[in-house]
């Protein structure tokens, strides 16, 4: 079947030779932020389809799944998380998931574009559904300036909710980053941020652990999840501890849709793949 | 980008408006055979591709995934298997891995069409590398017929590595099949059949641990595991034991690319959106 590409999106990743489509029905925005191209639609099949740059963000229909396991899991692990960043992360997706715990008391989102809030309040109002949260605060400003201004141990957890490391988010993949993470956080803190295909971009993956532990961090791990509409349908979060790996994780007791308690231990096995590779 | 469809296979999921498509390089084979439209190309980013009426049935890079989990995690938590029976498989990639164990004395694959293992063992050879173990026997015939005129009590394993739920193939997903296979294993004998996608396919899963649970089976379970190649990148293999669910497994002491100790716990681990439907 050919796809009309006046009725279908396609989002091509050429390093791997294939290619992901989504059926429109209907654009409802378009426009050049200052930073990036922002462009919604309505799909067929996966309710909202977000892009920036032309690149996939996120969807209605399966986005549940990469906002759980950007939180839920290092939330879990904290011993108690209080102050929270997130880096990135304008669609408050993220946002969301974190303020469902009581123990927080401030999350401070920083993400370069207002328009993707923007449009992610107008057309993804179920992810934007906390902004209002007194405990919520959002900033539109550069998330490495912003971090290496921090005050020290300001944060229990430090959120990297970033598009690819290309352009302006190469930044967000490097140890210096990496090193503001681990003094903006406290004793007990934990860095998460996202790391692209374990089957396509295993390299990053492993890259950006030894850049975790080279700024200081304690420990690594890796978090693995299934994402359909991000590149190989197969996706991961790795996670860098200031402290030591914490061996015990408080349960959840919150309304999840992918998340449990399962589901957290089972998210840090490591394909035999990644292990070989990994010495 | 615009995909040019000389260049490119894209196999459409109607029902979920979306597609993968996969760059090609070269046509190295196409049929009509007895059963099915077959046809091998070289892909630009995933090595070999094998179709079968226009539905991708497995890549070079990334079959191991579905290989290794429709066959080890069933393995290792049977005590002592010794004769499995394939149903489908042509292509030989469960053959291959369940002939990596000891233990196994006599493997019989079953698949009605015999080019495709022609198919496999010409493009795809190093799937087919055990064909000649003299444990292992290909026939080519009708898989329900087959297992309804076994023996009883005949196979420690039965392993349903078959295409969609549709055609030939929807009498795999029945009651009455599941039913002989329950008479056709042993005591401790384990079915494994594969399940779709949990995103997409949700309602077949729960539907066929029931019509599990109907024929027989004292306990079912659910593998989950990623594979970029088909629908959703996200895949499952549903599991019935005939006995009481082993609670231990025996570690996996051969070389695997994606399957290890810890993937095989992980792989249980059920999302709380079927959990939550699964009452």
């Amino acid at each position: 079947m050919k796809l009309n590409s006046e009725e279908w999106f396609t989002e091509v990743y050429p390093d791997d030779g294939c290619a992901l489509s989504l059926e429109l029905s209907e654009k409802l925005h378009e426009e050049q932020t200052a930073w990036q191209k922002l462009e919604v639609y309505q799909t067929t099949g996966f309710g909202r389809l977000m892009l920036l740059d032309g690149c996939i963000m996120l969807t209605s229909r399966d986005n549940f799944i990469y906002h759980e396991m950007m939180t839920h899991p290092v939330l879990c692990m904290h011993p108690a998380p209080e102050n929270v960043l997130i880096i990135g992360g304008g669609d408050c997706g993220c946002l969301r998931e974190v303020l469902k715990y009581p123990s927080i008391k401030h999350v401070h989102q920083v993400d370069l574009d207002e328009r993707v809030t923007w449009a992610s309040m107008k057309y993804f109002p179920e992810l934007c559904e906390s902004n209002n949260d007194p405990r919520a605060e959002l900033s539109y400003t550069d998330g490495v300036a912003f971090i290496e201004q921090a005050e020290s141990a300001s944060y229990d957890i430090i959120i990297v909710d970033s598009t690819d490391p290309v352009g302006q988010a190469r930044r967000l993949y490097t140890e210096e980053f990496y090193r503001a993470c681990y003094t903006g956080l406290s004793d007990n803190g934990i860095l998460v941020a996202q790391s692209e295909s374990p089957l396509f971009h295993k390299d990053l993956i492993l890259s950006m652990r030894s850049r975790m532990a080279d700024a200081g961090f304690n420990d690594t791990a890796t978090l693995f999840f299934p994402q359909c509409t991000y590149p190989s349908g197969w996706w991961s979060a790795s996670v860098a501890f200031k402290a030591d790996r914490p061996s015990n994780y408080r349960s959840v007791d919150i309304e999840t849709k992918y998340y449990n308690n399962a589901i957290h231990q089972a998210a840090q096995a490591m394909p035999q793949f990644m292990q070989d590779t990994d010495k």
